[in-house]
């Protein structure tokens, strides 16, 4: 199912680069284009190296921020020239990354980015990703153009598709969009229970969202754990004296 | 032994994709650049896309014909979109070649060759090689950019090098010149028997080379092969009567 396997680039500089992404991905059967704030698009230079790839320029999404790219996909990979797991997040190189991409891809919609030619992902949007996938290169350089990046991988895809498909996983995962509301009910109930105090905030809740991405958990589990956080909250509510309570609703 | 696999582009139009080639060479532990005719070399814009392997530019050798950049070779493959056997070559896939490749390269040099972005390769640069590569891909739309062929080809090498190596053969191949020189003679012995007659020359000689570069005579073998057309030779000019040889003597 490669037409579920969408490919998102942010920021792109060099209108050229978005135009190769789209042949290469058309070579390798790949059809879903997204693009995140980039410097220029459409472009005259994009068409041109598209070729035969034409019609996933006419066809890509343009968005503002990655959360919008990704918010319906149940699993992200980021993509990172970088193979120290600096992010604690699963790294894969790109074939593996590649059979799991289409073992999933029956079951949803999945996302792999790939960040700006100079700088690559930022660290805040890696920790949107649940797994970080590399392609092996020699480490004297192994900065591979994004265009470059782009195809090596989407030919990994089409050959992994091309094999015989594995059994799908039991239960199916979460959206983005899901997990997002859920790390607003966790913040909520953290705030409440007084884990995170105003002023002292840390990096708590960006250790725990890189913990719950690289967990990933299923759909049920993820209902289980709004659960428990609803549970948390309806009893320190029940435990607050009337008076807390006329104070909290005090603007 | 990547440093022994050269690629050989062939007419490149755009002095941007040989930037690029040069970049993914680097990316992919490659050093060896050969430009057969290229349009337009140097070129700021090479140097632009070729980023950090800008030293293999600079160390890219420029011939006039692909004879010339295969002559040190043992084993030359032919990179083309079409998939038939269309030149009775055997057909291999990018990681087949990548793993023969890497387990010859220990024996000697070997040439990956690239045809110009429009046409490809032609037929008779196709007949001197000894195995045609294709690259998995989207029937509809196979057609790949000739960086990013090279990109995926040297991705390949670069995965197959990191593998335990392989046994290699046990004997040698023989040089390109040296079966150049084997269908010189060939070609001469030909016409002292008659079997080519002037006029009537046909397609054999062609025919002969592709199947002699199809089945890939060892360096023992190919010793065989030039002492019975020897024989021939010695044979025919001993059979010869005094008469006839003092006629052949006649300018």
């Amino acid at each position: 199912m490669l037409e579920n396997i969408r490919i998102v680039l942010i920021n792109t500089f060099h209108p050229g680069n978005i135009g190769a992404a789209a042949r290469a991905m058309k070579n390798m059967g790949l059809k879903q284009l997204w693009l995140v704030d980039p410097q220029e698009f459409p472009s005259p230079e994009a068409d041109a190296r598209a070729a035969g790839g034409i019609d996933l320029l006419e066809n890509a999404v343009v968005v503002n921020t990655l959360e919008e790219a990704i918010a319906d996909c149940q699993l992200v990979l980021g993509t990172s020239a970088r193979t120290q797991r600096s992010f604690d997040l699963p790294l894969v190189d790109a074939r593996t990354a590649a059979t799991q991409m289409v073992a999933e891809s029956a079951q949803g919609q999945i996302a792999l980015v790939f960040g700006r030619e100079t700088m690559g992902l930022h660290n805040n949007e890696l920790q949107q990703c649940n797994l970080h996938v590399y392609i092996p290169a020699n480490p004297e350089y192994p900065v591979l153009n994004v265009a470059q990046a782009i195809q090596l991988l989407c030919y990994e895809l089409w050959i992994a598709a091309q094999a015989p498909v594995s059994q799908p996983a039991q239960d199916t995962y979460p959206r983005q969009r899901e997990m997002a509301l859920f790390y607003e009910h966790l913040e909520k109930v953290l705030r409440l229970t007084q884990f995170i105090i105003p002023q002292h905030e840390g990096k708590v809740l960006d250790k725990l969202r890189r913990y719950f991405n690289r967990s990933r958990p299923e759909k049920t589990e993820l209902n289980m754990l709004r659960g428990i956080l609803a549970s948390v909250e309806e009893t320190v509510e029940r435990l607050k004296s009337p008076a807390e309570q006329n104070k909290d609703k005090q603007p």
